[in-house]
């Protein structure tokens, strides 16, 4: 069997056939416009039907179509997303009426969590998380091999770390969201630029246009000292929300995903992983929570909403 | 079938008879005296034997044993245990020389989920927690019906609320436990006494001969505005890390155990609901995690125990 994953992004749809090995065969990408569920029902489906065509398969070779979008929801219906105007919607029958599969809906998160669990970092594992360090900080959570998805899809960004600490979007203060997140490693970023004029956080500003989340990080390539302070912080705060995580779920491994991810691996994954094996109870009875990189970059996302029907 | 749940308690062991619908026909209770994991093994079968006895029946209407015990194990094994000098000991093997059933063990917060699961608070739920409020703050997880227990038995009490705030046993600084366990709630209660002289918590202290978990909101209900403070403050903190740990599972339901759950409900589970409901995610798109009260006290070990194979 084949399966479609949908990948709904801030301005595209990206789908994919994939194969039972979790691997793309096929792509097709087309701007995001929404004029009403029915319509966006009929794109969706239009653009399963493409990459069906395109692979040379009938539909009756696709096991499901899956799709995974930034909001909540639940089973085949559609709660809200975060850029859609799109509220408590049964996208499933409105897409059954164009392509008679079952839609599996999952969040990006979520996505990302099952994609990495069949054909990236998490092979192999049954308890396994996502954390994916982009303009907020998502997670996906698979335990016991099953998705912790729809309705009860982790908010794990939202794990207060700070009490009484910077105001979150959410209404709570002091999320890890505010901490650890690229957005939060940018302000620690232009903070730390504006106390040391004499940094060489400035330079590498100025080099590539932008302050950014790897601004900090090529500073202290350079040895910069502000820019190596800078890294200490986020990765203090990146670990403190993370062993708090591990702490709950004592997973077998986290994968961190998103732009800050790729960061140079001995100024986050390892000091990263030093602070866990130090703080977590992932040291306890020989069980370490092993912390990797996500493998799968943007792929993840279209291979995890192909999967999601073997996990929920 | 019947079940056996044996409960290892600080100074006692609690034998149980369970049924199918998770009641307690026959209990035997013994002082805890530990000398080997050979004796002790010995000595949790004896015991096995007895409640079987009692309950008329065969070891063959047995269709297996539970036990409860404060600590980390893995299926049949125990890594260590916090109140007996037992590291990584196959305790099941030895078990079953003398009476040949499947063993499973699991943590004294975690059976304390499964009674509940099963025969108290949770039943109908899927996505489950139980925290209690003792010495510590343990946790339970029944996730997607199974337990989230054993190797990856959840150390919910250490997640991290105060970023760089009050040590904890565990190594980490700031942990939930150090601020919502009756123990922080005595250390509330102590140090508004000193600062307040005034306060009716001396009067309650000394009526009840101690300053306990019970103190502060005994002077609460007497219209004590020094008990009140102590209260808030108290029940801020749990809901701080109970919000967390909704936000990172979106379960359906959280029941409170443990000595300071008793306290009247207008003090403690009426505003802890409120700030869950202001918030936590569990209010988003119609679900709302429920804050409830476990019911089975000190029975939930023994039942929980003796249902443990249902989830693993």
């Amino acid at each position: 069997m084949y399966y479609i994953g949908i990948d709904v992004g801030g301005t595209n749809l990206k789908a994919g056939l994939v194969d039972e090995e979790g691997k793309i065969l096929e792509v097709e990408r087309i701007p995001l416009r929404y004029e009403s569920p029915e319509q966006f029902a009929k794109v969706v489906a239009d653009l399963a039907v493409t990459v069906t065509e395109k692979g040379g398969i009938s539909a009756e070779e696709v096991a499901w179509v899956g799709m995974g979008m930034p909001g909540s929801v639940d089973g085949g219906n559609v709660r809200y997303l975060t850029n859609i105007p799109m509220e408590n919607v049964p996208l499933e029958e409105l897409f059954r009426k164009h392509f008679d599969r079952p839609l599996y809906l999952g969040n990006d998160a979520d996505c990302a969590a099952v994609g990495e669990y069949f054909s990236g970092a998490g092979k192999g594992t049954k308890d396994f998380a996502v954390v994916t360090l982009g303009t907020g900080v998502g997670c996906g959570l698979i335990l016991g091999g099953h998705l912790q998805g729809g309705a009860a899809s982790s908010e794990a960004g939202h794990l207060v770390i700070v009490h009484g600490g910077e105001q979150c979007n959410c209404g709570r203060k002091g999320c890890w969201e505010r901490y650890a997140s690229a957005t939060a490693l940018i302000g620690f970023t232009k903070k730390a630029m504006e106390a040391h004029p004499e940094s060489a956080l400035h330079a590498v500003a100025e080099k590539n246009g932008v302050v950014d989340g790897r601004t900090a990080f090529e500073a202290a390539l350079q040895g910069d000292e502000t820019g190596k302070a800078v890294c200490r912080e986020y990765v203090e705060y990146l670990a403190c929300g993370l062993n708090s995580l591990i702490n709950i779920l004592r997973p077998e491994m986290v994968a961190l995903g998103g732009g800050v991810a790729a960061a140079p691996e001995e100024l986050l994954l390892q000091p990263v992983r030093e602070l866990v094996a130090k703080e977590s109870f992932s040291s306890h009875g020989g069980r370490v929570t092993e912390v990797v990189r996500a493998e799968l970059g943007n792929d993840a996302g279209i291979i995890g909403a192909a999967l999601l029907g073997r996990v929920v």
